[in-house]
């Protein structure tokens, strides 16, 4: 037999636009304050100000002594009066003619305009204790970081928006913050249909298989960046899929279903969501054929068919990029690689086929199209996206592929 | 004056090859279990074999009838006795010469051995119920997804050492699984030294700056995969120090310090630790001169220079590196780029200048070459690394530099 003919399929950009237009209005403003340990990978929601100079104060860049410059001229031998630790506490002005012994990052004493490594100090033991000489000239200002030389205070240390790595929390700390309001994560539900799922650990009954869209789901919402609110499994009573749906929209600021959309009987999603307005489709593309988008009190909900491999390629394909980039998370990475073999493509479908890379360029495709084979999926590192009007790719065709 | 000149100066590459002996036993073998929505990310510490086969059972790919292909022959019609849904409970075998509707991924009777999707069969009305017909000839095994098609009962899902990814996962719970046991995160403490630093978020005394070496040197342990089990500063005093480091040692896989370990008047870490047995020292680095490796109770310690931007970039050069292949992260990207002015840089020494990408290629330095310079470093995205021997780089000159 050959493949059903295509019958009012809608292209993969037109859903691409019905995505962005049901997503639009996600990009939430709400914030939270995190402290800073926690802050890593999250988006400032707001420009950071330093409520401090950096550095606070005048201070040494070198451990040395600190003196005047001028008091060093010509080899002048100067007492040292005593020593700066990087420390609390007030330091006293240094007397004209005087050096103090100083630390790094210790405060220069008022009256010292330069401090000289101790690599560089000829040290005497005298009887008053011991003086200090330096042999080249010592220009005012030598190895002093001035106050605010990084930052004034009140600066900016950060912009709003920046998505936060170690040295942003580096500056963070050092401005004086404990913590930073982010922006909040998307809140996402997942719902996963069909009257056949068991939870993974259960126990098998007859006519039963594992639930694999939830957990695979919630594991890629969370990759891209969202806090996952909701993971349930719905029977196909209305009833049932009704009430956890509403519970979804409850928390989370967008709902994902798999399953329950096609041209069956039991078709449940379909059933609780066209009243409410859902559009129901065909999209010319394999796997994933099967969509829907609605809004349900409020809240966007894309609904992804059941098998798990069109499941997970749908989010990839048309959510995980919205979601990832309103996250700051660096957009997919795709390739140009090299067919290994031969591939047949169906007509007027763009098909997803999980492939395999190798270390010389080349790609492979893994195991069968069917959309149930979850552990070949597993097994791919790679998509190659096949255009819709081709049907036959020979070995050694260029061919783009994502990076999983 | 001119730079101090170079004393016994370790090279990068003798300090590399120290950090690598330190933390040879660094891999653990311990493992802990997670359930599956904690597993993103995680590494498995052992192959994952399937309870059950994949599918479980022989089910239809597509929504249609199920019969004996033979029965279809010639376009007969023959009588639909009832419908198979994706559902829990036993199915009946099939009669000879009947056929049931069957939906997507429900159970084929026993004795069917052909799907055909319903677009293609004629259904007709008849006084018995209905009877289905289809016109093209429909061969044994269509549209049927066999028992253990993707993986048997048994088989191998996923090896030991895969980082989990959502489609990892959805193999997993395709599989049964709940929750896997995978490699312990690297415990990771944190230790910032230094009389002179408050915590983020309190107000300072004369003479106190923020700690910023704590936040960040957690923060990066994180990025790189770690579990930072302590964040702790200390005074200079060595008590203080040492019960700081007895602390973590008893938390920790590795320690790492920042402070202390120069040669000034007041080196904690290098008070502490030479009596242990510490390598302290000077590398041909800058930043980042100052190093010293340790091993307390048996735990391995890495010492960083105090100055935030040393401490930060020696993390990144001699310790992420490691923690992201054991946390099976993906290495640091490293690019080609052209500089856009020209570059000096001091004899002798690797050179770390903090500086930004444009989008032609190009990269340049940003700010000074200043250690303290936090809010600097927080605003650039690559690290040029200049080699020892190079002293001017003109504009033009394709240099490394890492992706921050």
């Amino acid at each position: 037999m050959t493949p059903t003919p295509a019958d009012h399929r809608a292209s993969v950009d037109e859903h691409h636009a019905r995505v962005a237009a049901l997503l639009a209005g996600l990009r939430s403003t709400a914030t939270e304050t995190v402290a800073l340990e926690a802050a890593l990978g999250r988006r400032l929601s707001e420009p950071v100000h330093s409520a401090v100079a950096l550095p606070p104060f005048r201070n040494a860049q070198m451990d040395g002594i600190a003196a005047r410059a001028a008091d060093l001229a010509g080899g002048r031998a100067v007492p040292v009066v005593g020593t700066v630790a990087a420390a609390p506490g007030a330091v006293a002005p240094l007397a004209p003619g005087t050096a103090v012994r100083i630390m790094t990052g210790a405060p220069v004493p008022e009256g010292a305009d330069a401090v000289v490594p101790i690599e560089r100090v000829v040290m005497t033991a005298t009887e008053a204790g011991e003086s200090a000489a330096v042999a080249d000239a010592v220009p005012s200002g030598a190895f002093i970081r001035e106050a605010g030389g990084d930052l004034p205070a009140g600066g900016e240390v950060l912009a709003a928006g920046t998505v936060l790595a170690s040295r942003h929390i580096a500056a963070l700390a050092a401005a004086g913050r404990s913590g930073v309001e982010v922006a909040r994560r998307i809140r996402l539900a997942v719902i996963s249909t069909g009257a056949e799922l068991a939870a993974p650990g259960a126990t098998l009954a007859p006519g039963q298989i594992f639930d694999a869209n939830g957990p695979a789901l919630a594991a890629a919402a969370r990759a891209a960046g969202c806090e996952v609110v909701l993971q349930e499994r719905s029977s196909d009573e209305p009833e049932d899929f009704a009430g956890v749906l509403a519970r979804a929209a409850a928390e989370a600021d967008v709902i994902v279903t798999a399953g329950g959309i096609s041209q069956g009987a039991f078709e449940v999603v379909r059933e609780v969501l066209e009243p409410h307005g859902a559009w129901v489709g065909s999209l010319a593309l394999q796997p994933g054929g099967p969509q829907a988008t609605a809004r349900f009190a409020g809240v966007p909900v894309l609904c992804f068919p059941g098998n798990p491999v069109s499941a997970q390629l749908s989010f990839e394909l048309f959510l995980a990029p919205v979601l990832r980039e309103l996250a700051g998370l660096p957009a997919r990475t795709v390739e140009s690689r090299r067919l290994t073999v031969d591939l047949d493509s169906v007509a007027d479908r763009v098909q997803l086929v999980r492939a395999r890379a190798d270390h010389a360029g080349g790609v492979t495709p893994v195991a069968g199209p069917g959309s149930h084979l979850v552990v070949a999926m597993a097994h791919a590192d790679r998509v190659i996206v096949v255009p819709a009007e081709t049907t036959h790719l020979p070995a050694g065709s260029e061919v783009t592929a994502w990076v999983l």
